[in-house]
């Protein structure tokens, strides 16, 4: 079954009464989600929240899917790299390009933000956001997970699809708000999480209009950064795109930080969630010093506020769809 | 009635089977927007649209509301620099403000976008979002139509309130992409037009994240430019907010030529419609040389292209909600 059909039937069954959150085990994670939601969605209730204000947002990496052993973003910008290098010999003595087709990890990371930056130009812009797009469905198709083999898109989190299709059956609006770049995450976000493209927020490059040779006017992404959606970011993009505090709000890492801090600050019942990866075995264990999703200030807020911990191992029952 | 309870009762209406339109003219016009909206919403029709990609998307100022003689929020920033002006004794010899106290609005207008640029800066920057919203609140409820006499927003048009609920009976999203300020908009988007503000697309100022006094998080308005949704920027706000090409765009000037000529360009059935103001007796007309919602370009390409005009004195039975 698809990830889509999955979450098809997954509303479905919630509808019906049968349990809405399968693959949640019995823990205070799950009681806090369902106490939350019959709270905020009973008519009557003294948490009662109008179906409009019921805003829920989700980081993406880490969150809703993996981000391991790097994010999947910048995997598929290493990718490209390699794809395009034919056309760009110059590549062959530039750093960071030539790090990347050497297989050199570590010369990869020692161009830092620089690099980084010269990377996401290479494989980010000069062409339509169309092209783009195209380019992006391509890789989820051919590219696969490292060690765990799976094609990208398929190592979402099972639990979360859950909650997505339960939130929405109770009326919440559900969104994206990533530190990833928005026009790859909505080449999936529809299909993998039924959240439409209008729904996802995230980081973006400036993107200008202009009339292509077929005399067509088209989008053409440049190599300049408008938005980075991260940290104090998230809740600046909430506002502008949003425009309506959350109510829920889901994350994994410091950069999710400020967005629940937003979230937890308003009025009325209110649910910030924390991810911790806490599983080796199905997944991995990572927090304080990670470089990737660095768990640390986030988590000693959660504990000083009393914020929903939910922990990877104790708390779902699978992690990916089967 | 409320423009709300108006929507609610026009969207029962046409579910109903009664006539959606009843506020427009047997015309072209009416007959196109007909057509269109059966061929792209009935199943097995060679034009059928699935729901997710019905996005409508609709200028604001001269399209939705009235324009004349200024721009609402124009009117707003100068009652504003009006209100705050004890505080501000230097503003008595200064430009613009001095022009605005002494109601000189050729002063005003010599001041230029400099000027507008000081106006902007000291209404809507310098506050967080929630104080500058409430204080466009308040505006709505005391501030009047200098000729009309109507509080500014029961100035929306009555047969654009009942082609959005048409649209939205059919499975349309609405949105508006406006070159007015998005945190203007949102304060009335949903109680005049039943459009979220999660779908109001607009210009922004920079916004920053801090912690106020009290300790909680704030959004803090500050006083630079950030996006400005007109012109070849409302395909660029569409695309980065919407993430999706519009099938159906509604404009009334040239700012709105490049959200029509991208709308024109997708596949499939498309409708592009361009407001013609040609009512001097119940509202305004004016097009290629009015300083406000110039229609000069535009109306020269809906005619090569024939896109479809709509004639406001030909077309509308009423113009303003009873």
């Amino acid at each position: 079954m698809t990830a889509g059909g999955l979450l098809l039937s997954l509303g479905g069954r919630a509808l019906a009464g049968v349990d809405p959150l399968p693959s949640w085990n019995e823990s205070g994670a799950r009681r806090a989600i369902l106490d939350f939601v019959r709270r905020v969605a009973t008519p009557g209730s003294p948490d009662f929240v109008p179906p409009e204000a019921r805003i829920a947002t989700f980081d993406n990496d880490g969150t809703l899917w993996a981000e391991q052993p790097l994010y999947f973003q910048l995997a598929f910008a290493l990718d490209e790299v390699k794809r395009l290098a034919p056309q760009h010999p110059e590549w062959r003595n530039r750093e960071p390009f030539r790090s990347i087709l050497a297989g050199d990890r570590k010369g990869v990371m020692a161009s830092g933000e620089k690099g980084l930056g010269q990377i996401v130009a290479a494989t980010h812009a000069g062409m339509s956001t169309e092209a783009f797009a195209e380019t992006v469905k391509n890789w989820f198709e051919i590219a696969r997970h490292p060690t765990l083999g799976r094609p990208y898109d398929q190592l979402v989190y099972q639990p979360q699809l859950e909650l997505l299709a339960f939130l929405r059956a109770n009326g919440f609006k559900t969104f994206i708000v990533s530190g990833g770049g928005v026009e790859f995450m909505r080449v999936f976000a529809e299909r993998s999480y039924g959240i439409p493209p209008e729904q996802v927020v995230g980081s973006s490059g400036v993107v200008t209009y202009a009339t292509g040779p077929d005399g067509k006017p088209v989008l053409l992404k440049q190599a300049k950064v408008e938005f980075v959606d991260d940290g104090p970011g998230k809740p600046v993009g909430i506002n502008r795109f949003i425009g309506r505090r959350p109510i829920l709000a889901f994350g994994n890492s410091d950069g999710d930080l400020q967005m629940l801090q937003y979230t937890a600050a308003g009025g009325g019942a209110r649910l910030p969630l924390l991810l911790h990866h806490t599983d080796a075995g199905r997944e991995w264990a990572y927090d304080r010093r990670s470089p990737i999703g660095k768990l640390d200030k986030a988590l000693d807020e959660a504990a000083a506020r009393n914020w929903q911990v939910v922990d990877m191992k104790a708390d779902w029952k699978v992690v990916f769809p089967p």
